[in-house]
């Protein structure tokens, strides 16, 4: 049987995956996916940029493109995200009981911003956090690029 | 000069009527506005019925339909809702510091959900409730008509 951290780490490769694309598409590199039972249920990646759509960061894209889901369904899921969740990603994880987070890096979050002790540890959710560096090498790559994008809605 | 009540609730009238739109369509009857320095710049209502949708409560789809802002537009909005927030919605308000919700009501949200207190006044925004009876009926009208649909993800 395949051990949890070795199935975290192909579940976080699929986000990344999602995030590569949202950098290829001229987008802000943050990838999700969301497993329940050992499948991918939904995945997506930051819109913003590409919809014109502040709501759209990648853990939000992927909750929309698992469409509606039962209550049961959310309370078994995983979500994985490259990078980790703000106020409203991890607010959307506790309004459907997700029980466990897995986040690929957490350095590009403002400390102002970051949220994984006070939102969702303190509300008795897992939070694992997987330091990756190809995670945290997309997201300053983009931020090299285009600083105006990263700075223009929450003000970093 | 109109005093703050009154455009509260103008602004509130304006929220329930995108919540009758949804009732209309079929939809759960949750509506919102955001109001910058004075006008509306975001409507909208929940569309998870409509469009299949979970992320789409009411105040997201406000904050969708208002675009792409600047930190500085954020920081001086009020946001308004028929129904008390959810922590996607309330977090969503933290993520762009929205210092002011003004809600038509919060009797329908369950106590376990309700988070007035511990999201956003513990964060210093200010909350407004004005105790609609007007909001609470159309709730109570669907949930009636909707059980189902009211209990299908976050299983009050």
């Amino acid at each position: 049987m395949v051990d949890q951290h070795t199935l975290d780490l192909q579940f976080m490769a699929a986000a990344l995956a999602e995030a590569q694309q949202g950098f290829d598409e001229g987008g802000i590199p943050i990838g999700s996916v969301i497993v329940v039972d050992g499948q991918i249920i939904g995945r997506g990646h930051n819109r913003r940029v590409q919809q014109g759509n502040p709501i759209l960061h990648g853990e939000m894209d992927a909750f929309q493109n698992a469409g509606r889901q039962r209550a049961a369904v959310y309370r078994r899921a995983t979500l994985y995200s490259t990078l980790s969740p703000c106020s409203m990603c991890a607010g959307t994880s506790l309004l459907y009981q997700i029980p466990r987070i897995v986040i690929g890096e957490n350095h590009t979050v403002a400390e102002t911003t970051l949220c994984e002790d006070w939102l969702l540890r303190a509300r008795g959710v897992e939070v694992v956090v997987l330091d990756q560096p190809e995670c945290y090498a997309l997201m300053q790559k983009f931020i090299q690029l285009h600083p105006e994008v990263w700075n223009e809605d929450i003000g970093y």
